[in-house]
């Protein structure tokens, strides 16, 4: 078999990323026999890729175990160091941006509070002050951000356009990605917030390894969002999980069932909730009597798209969630009656910075698809720029 | 670099992976230097992987065309005709076998009439016979198939049984993934009929090329399946498309309205709705009314998956999509005070044979993961049997 220059190029580059793969997704440092092992190549392949990665700092040797018996077998380790990406959310009460290594870790964060009068250009200004201040935080510049993901309220197009939103009128239509565009030279990304927060709990919450879930938005304003064999299912024109407009599930109307219970009485529309569901914890009947009436149409809603795609997971997300040891259970005593199999339900774990970390973990699948799948650029990446 | 033989022999299968592909994908014959410039393979390496895969009947030589000045460049082509697969529609009043080449074209088919009487024990025998008739019709043993599946009425789990079916009892609990081991060595794989037309259509018919779509079995039991992603969904348990179990859809009754309709009056039930669709067709009011009314449940089922997946496309089949020239109309406005976008809807184009074919587009699938994924034995299939 004659092998050419260009073969030998594609083949390193190979080499090189089945390399990456394994040392990132194994659960420890791996020896150059393991690597071999899990890789398929040989030993000397192996000390060629490793000598080039290491060089060119995405992987790193780690210092030997000490103790034992004769020379310890070096161990390398995927540097989730090498490059970094800032998640943020934009939502009516609040900006958050989170810087992540490449493994999802939270390293800084930056947040400012806003409300339902902030103008669009007020919010926009509030997201360039989060991004500053996270950067600010972990001594970044934005050149050095390897991508960006941002997740808000409403419907949002391919052109990364909020295209509809209900809460706030003045949003509707901002091109995010053109604003964006202005400040930053990385990849960026636009999407809904409640699919990013979907997003996160599947690569970093209670969702983790789950192919199929429905996200359940349970708040004020009920949303859901969809993970489809493992990825973030965006739809034809962004506007998935929409079953609230159907009439009959009642979604646009449900939450008066809490704010309106004797209760509720008194209190502010943004506490009513959370008092019923005290109350409720409490055995107060009014009070279970408005959170059964409020599962009954979350669950039409949720039971038409459990029998739509029959996923293995619901999770129970939004503001509400806080209280799943009570709606949860009168959740699933409601989609019993409708559907073949009620899938299993669990509450959200990762509370109010679920949307920054799903829009963190949207920019590192970007980054995966640009440098490590079989199309990638592995073999001329820019450098890591700062070695830890 | 140091390269290993175990190194040259991925290096080989990769190079061989993606001429295949190439030569698959191209929509004629390939010349060296086309098939260079498509793969990235130096000519050398080109000439390499065609010598071998020629030699071992995966492509074949196309005759120069002549007439031209100078010596012709060769050209290469795949042999769709080196493996064979096929595919089963078990119906309530048919078992339809068809056998197809690789690129999914029917070379032969044995049909064998059944019935809602026919016990489950006769319906396997009409299988097996419909499967002899479709391979003595193109001179095969089943030893020569590369695949085969199976689309059956009823749910259909992940271990190929029948998990419950409604219009056939008899049938419910029937082993197929069983039943086919008995007699075929090749894999073999059981899914819903009603997702295998779903394939059928976004392979072969009138959604060709659609990533995400929502498929209609408009008939006497309606149903429903989706295409998400390009794939086949099957959802957890295999129930994915089970909106019509909402009672607020109205799909357990619906078909009623074409049944009882006035112009329906004298017909068996099985020639009801084509006669109303006929009065319809001809200005009827009765029949009109009849046909909006079945329409309007149809779309309170189909706003819930358009709602729930935003998807390009949705498919009109089954026995009623015949008259797709009166029902899609009244569908369509029926669907648009539920959604925020309509979706494009067409009728099914690949009429009876839907089920079947996509039965072996599964199959081919699966021909596709074990020899032509970077994961699979493009260097060791067994050698194609019957060269042309």
């Amino acid at each position: 078999m004659q092998v050419s220059g260009g073969d030998l190029q594609r083949l390193r580059q190979l080499n090189s990323l089945n390399s990456i793969r394994a040392l990132r997704e194994a659960p420890g440092p791996l020896t150059l026999t393991e690597l071999a092992t899990l890789t398929g190549l040989s030993r000397n392949s192996v000390i060629d890729v490793i000598t080039d990665l290491c060089e060119r700092g995405w992987i790193a040797e780690v210092e030997p175990a000490s103790g034992g018996m004769g020379r310890p077998a070096k161990r390398y380790r995927f540097r989730a160091d090498a490059g970094r990406v800032l998640g943020l959310d934009i939502g009516v009460h609040k900006v958050l941006a989170v810087v992540t290594d490449l493994a999802g870790r939270t390293l800084s964060s930056g947040r400012v509070a806003v409300d339902a009068h902030t103008t669009q250009r007020e919010r926009l200004q509030a997201m360039w002050r989060a991004v500053d201040a996270a950067l600010v935080a972990s001594g970044l510049d934005a050149s050095d951000l390897w991508g960006v993901a941002v997740g808000s309220i409403g419907v949002v197009n391919r052109e990364g356009m909020v295209a509809r939103v209900k809460a706030l009128p003045d949003w509707e239509g901002v091109d995010l990605a053109g604003h964006l565009a202005q400040r930053l030279s990385c990849p960026t990304t636009v999407e809904n917030d409640s699919k990013l927060a979907a997003l996160a709990e599947q690569r970093l919450g209670v969702a983790a390894g789950v192919r199929d879930l429905v996200y359940l938005h349970a708040g004020r304003r009920p949303g859901a969002a969809l993970i489809l064999n493992g990825r973030l299912h965006h739809g034809f024109s962004g506007a998935t999980g929409e079953v609230g407009l159907m009439e009959m599930t009642g979604w646009r109307t449900m939450a008066s069932h809490l704010e309106d219970a004797p209760a509720a009485e008194g209190s502010t529309p943004e506490d009513a909730a959370g008092r019923v569901f005290t109350a409720a914890r409490a055995g107060d009947p009014g009070a279970l009597a408005a959170v059964d009436a409020y599962a009954h149409h979350l669950a039409l809603g949720t039971a038409a798209m459990v029998l739509t795609l029959d996923p293995e997971l619901v999770v129970l997300g939004g503001g509400f969630s806080r209280s799943a040891d009570v709606l949860l259970p009168a959740l699933r005593r409601a989609l019993e009656p409708h559907c073949l199999r009620v899938p299993d339900i669990r509450p959200s774990t990762l509370g109010e910075e679920c949307v920054a970390l799903g829009a963190a973990c949207l920019a590192l699948d970007h980054v995966d698809e640009h440098f490590f799948s079989p199309d990638g650029s592995i073999s001329r990446p820019a450098a890591p720029r700062r070695l830890a």
